[in-house]
């Protein structure tokens, strides 16, 4: 196993001179909190990441889940993990100390469970899932379902899912069929499949709940009748005993990768005793789910970032230790080949990985933090940063899993044929890295949400919004003679951003959605990359400034390597956008024209 | 498994309206063929692959070869195979007559191995390498050489193999250390470890020969020492019985895909008892080896086009069937969901791999006449062929192996999240097909063996000649009203080409060969995209031109599709070329700059 599987001096330069976390503790809700406390809490993120998580990481992936006689069996590590979660308090990181939780900054908590995913991101999955249902019964359902449920979940007993996909209804939430009778006021009866549940069953929790969408019978049709539901798979009798529910693990995936985490398919109320407890208001199900969905979106993006990084370090330090070949000029085979990071197409690749790496994770905690403005600004300061998140959040799940997949297969390149055999790590990290694009909503999906809802909402507020952040990052950064090529450049890419969404609007106008949205995909991957150069070009003020104080050489080497990184970035990724633009500036709707037949 | 793993009407209107192979039957060398045969054959390669081949395909990835007390297991139909195709005379397609061979234009040869290839990559490659192998001895060995192993390898009872890598010299072959000691007329002992040896060892033949590249001892050093052997795993004793040539197979790789093949690591000489024929001259065996290499390149690339290919219809089957949301349009979910291929972005996904395995396809198909061109006429002739296709050779292998990585990873995206688990064929082409980049030279390797030796060859002469051919296809184009906007894209992307070329040689006069060549792998992408652009114009010509005439239904809407394809490809990828261009302007030699420890 490489060594290394994050820069802990990388995470630091992002909380702390980047993104001044501190800054956050001025405000009342995080003032019980300091730079010493951050230290800590990220220390000891580390630590149970290099101890529990990392050292079973191709172990999880070699001992895939198995089914045996309707249980699912998972690797016993798990149990000790999610115990491990609870009790420090991880599974609780961002609740409010009045909800027994460490109330830290989603900036710190996310960066949290960055050092965990990229250690073994299955093994991390099971606390996140967990978190995030526990989350989401907290805001909206009442205080019984809440005592109930969440204590245990958060202790690391209970295992939390969200429980949306169903045979028929993936993308389509809509289509839902999956049915709740209401028997007394208490509880329903639920009734229904559903399917590509991550961690949906496993014997290393006591209890699984199921965070689930269903139908209340005789509701409206449609996404309006979509309703939240607790869903245990035991849940108590008059005395306080667990006692199956109904629900029946059918089967599990065997997957390509991420192998170290079950997904099941479900089946509920076979035998008509399937109890579900309604979370909230009845169809309001999805906007409920929608906020557990936002946070899991960033997750996932977070997830891929991750992974990247590890994949990135493992990459590198094969590239230091393998010789192979010789400088172009040097022709004497007698003399020693050499590391192959001396090459520059290798040196490319490497670039290539570390600018996705830390330009990703860079605009996740940017989204972080708006997170955490939102959450301690009064209400008329807040809504900036509301919108920006809901801009930004389908750019932070889906540039992470889509370019995290190519800079992936890069650091398998760097290993050569070695890189294709599982004596390596990379071949696992390319196989894990493939779901990302697919789970949380397909990356399709969020380009539409992307165009069709988040550009327009508010008459492009978001948008202008948007803008005006990265005018003000190209205005600091043009303080900086070293930086000024790169602040135009993000200048002429931002004005191309606004010609081109002008022009996609125009088509709404005048051709209807379907030619407007047609390739929204490539649309969200043309905002992307600018919305990374931007984050690259806040990164190098921030080394800039650094590097113009008076620092010792170690530090140089990390700010000059930035710097190195942040001109790979616009010298390498950001002319994409030149080919990208051109199409999107099209409009001869060819996707929409083609048809069936002519495939 | 899906029912369909090629298109016929393709492949015959590849051979026969684009490439016009009929042509070639008007040289003597290939006199005796006629398109009746022609048919005849690609028909048996089609039932060939269909009965034989495309039935095991998910059977051989599940089942892996074994390595058992150093005896490798591996699937028991590979006798079967290895018989068939020797008795059908497929591994001797291209040999003459006067060998016993097909003497088959490589057109079609190559459309056979590609039928093969399409249905189980891993299963068509046993005798793929075989049919190098033998062509290998053919061309350069002595009779004796020859009788003793080509019969046997051309009846599919031996297999052949190239024996290049070693532990420390993969990419760089001058650090081979395999080393021959000549012991008398006849043979040399060999004593040396390769590794990564594709069918290196295996149960269902009765003999392995490896062409195999070593280092007669006291011989030049460096790659101008390097030599070319045949060393079989059994040799024949006085008696012509077949004994043990201390060949052991030390190991066998574990791999991420392509694994109905072996990969070994082989031991020479541990007992000094393992003989070798030198093939040729002394010295001369990467020259020889080149022979078989380009071959197997071109083969690489053709490999990656059927993968490809076959994903494609595998992904095309699933849009058609699988019901998921409806038009934008259409709010109203009492309406039934609709097929998703009539969703654009899944369209768009689908034209991307349509457009990736056709235009590959093409372009090695040009490159087959090339080699059928320089086989039939007469010197002062072939010249020009034998250039374009030195010229052509990196980008036939790179670009399908780099994009067919990216279309299989879209057909995968086409299935969501059943795309990720093994109940469909899609995971193990995404796993398969990440080989292409890495065996047989990565990518990296062939950029610089386009930008730093095909394109100063002969001071440009070979790129000169492709600008001639482009500029015919564009002539050809703009008689077709309908073809014109993309005979203009094609110019202009030319000129670009063009300019390009001149900075980078402009570089390498100015700023020396490691800033000319740093980028050389972005110039390789740059040059591909280019080149299939031209292909698919081709195409479009010949699609064109039957559309003018008078088609019944059917085939127009074969045609049709094509032109949309063609549209596809000059909206949606060559537009890639503008970022690329943009890149390969700079001379910043930032890759050449960064140094490690900035890493």
């Amino acid at each position: 196993m490489p060594t290394k599987f994050v820069s802990e001096k990388n995470l630091k330069f992002l909380v702390y001179e980047v993104f001044a976390v501190e800054s956050l503790t001025l405000y009342e809700y995080y003032k019980e909190h300091n730079r010493k406390i951050f230290d800590m809490v990220l220390n000891a993120a580390s630590k149970l990441a290099g101890n529990l998580l990392y050292p079973i990481f191709e172990e999880m992936d070699r001992n895939q889940p198995e089914l045996i006689e309707g249980h699912v069996k998972v690797h016993p590590a798990v149990k000790t993990i999610l115990r491990e979660f609870g009790n420090g308090g991880w599974i609780a990181s961002r609740a409010s100390f009045e909800k027994d939780g460490e109330q830290l900054p989603h900036l710190i908590a996310d960066v949290c469970d960055f050092i965990f995913q990229a250690a073994n991101y299955s093994a991390a999955t099971y606390a996140g899932l967990t978190a995030g249902a526990s989350h989401l019964i907290e805001s909206f359902a009442d205080p019984q379902l809440y005592d109930t449920y969440v204590p245990k979940m958060r202790a690391g007993k209970w295992q939390g899912t969200m429980a949306l996909t169903e045979p028929e209804a993936g993308s389509s939430l809509t289509d839902i069929t999956t049915q709740a009778e209401p028997v007394n006021r208490d509880y329903y009866l639920i009734k229904g499949q559903k399917i590509f549940i991550s961690a949906g069953d496993h014997n290393c929790a006591e209890n699984i709940i199921h965070l689930m969408l269903a139908k209340i019978k005789g509701g409206p049709a449609g996404a309006k009748g979509i309703s939240l539901f607790v869903v245990p798979k035991k849940r108590m009798d008059e005395n306080g005993k667990l006692i199956d529910n109904d629900v029946v693990t059918s089967g599990i995936y065997h997957k390509l990768g991420y192998r170290g985490c079950p997904i099941a398919q479900l089946s509920l109320g076979d035998k008509n005793d399937c109890r579900g407890w309604l979370v909230g208001e009845p169809h309001a199900g999805l906007k409920y789910m929608f906020q557990m969905m936002n946070e899991a979106r960033i997750g996932v993006g977070l997830g891929a970032t991750a992974m990247v990084t590890a994949a990135y370090y493992a990459a590198l330090e094969y590239t230091k230790t393998r010789c192979q070949g010789r400088k172009i000029l040097q022709k004497d085979p007698a003399q020693p080949q050499i590391p192959i990071i001396e090459h520059a197409d290798v040196k490319r690749m490497l670039l290539f990985q570390r600018a996705v790496a830390e330009g990703s994770l860079s605009l996740i905690l940017q989204c972080s933090k708006y997170v955490d403005l939102v959450k301690v600004l009064p209400d008329e300061k807040k809504e900036k940063y509301h919108l920006l998140l809901e801009l930004l959040t389908p750019i932070a799940k889906s540039y992470p899993s889509e370019m995290g997949i190519q800079a992936i297969s890069q650091g398998l390149q760097c290993l050569g044929g070695s890189g294709y055999c599982d004596d390596y790590a990379l071949e696992q990290y390319y196989r894990d890295c493939r779901i990302h694009p697919i789970h949380e909503g397909t990356t399709a999906i969020h380009g539409m949400d992307l165009l069709g809802r988040k550009v327009v909402m508010q008459k492009g507020k978001a948008v202008m919004l948007y803008a005006n952040e990265l005018q003000k990052t190209i205005a600091a950064a043009n303080k900086f003679p070293e930086l000024e090529k790169q602040a135009d450049q993000l200048a002429k890419s931002l004005a191309d951003l606004q010609k081109v969404t002008q022009h996609l609007l125009g088509i709404a106008q005048t051709k209807g959605p379907e030619y407007f949205l047609a390739d929204a995909t490539l649309y969200l991957e043309f905002f992307g990359i600018i919305a990374i150069a931007w984050q690259w070009l806040l990164q190098g003020i921030s080394a800039q400034k650094a590097l113009d104080g008076n620092k010792k050489t170690a530090d140089r080497t990390f700010y000059l390597g930035k710097l190195f990184t942040l001109k790979y970035f616009y010298g390498y990724e950001l002319p994409k956008t030149l080919g990208l633009a051109s199409r999107l500036m099209e409009n001869d709707g060819l996707t929409v024209e083609m048809t069936t037949e002519l495939f």
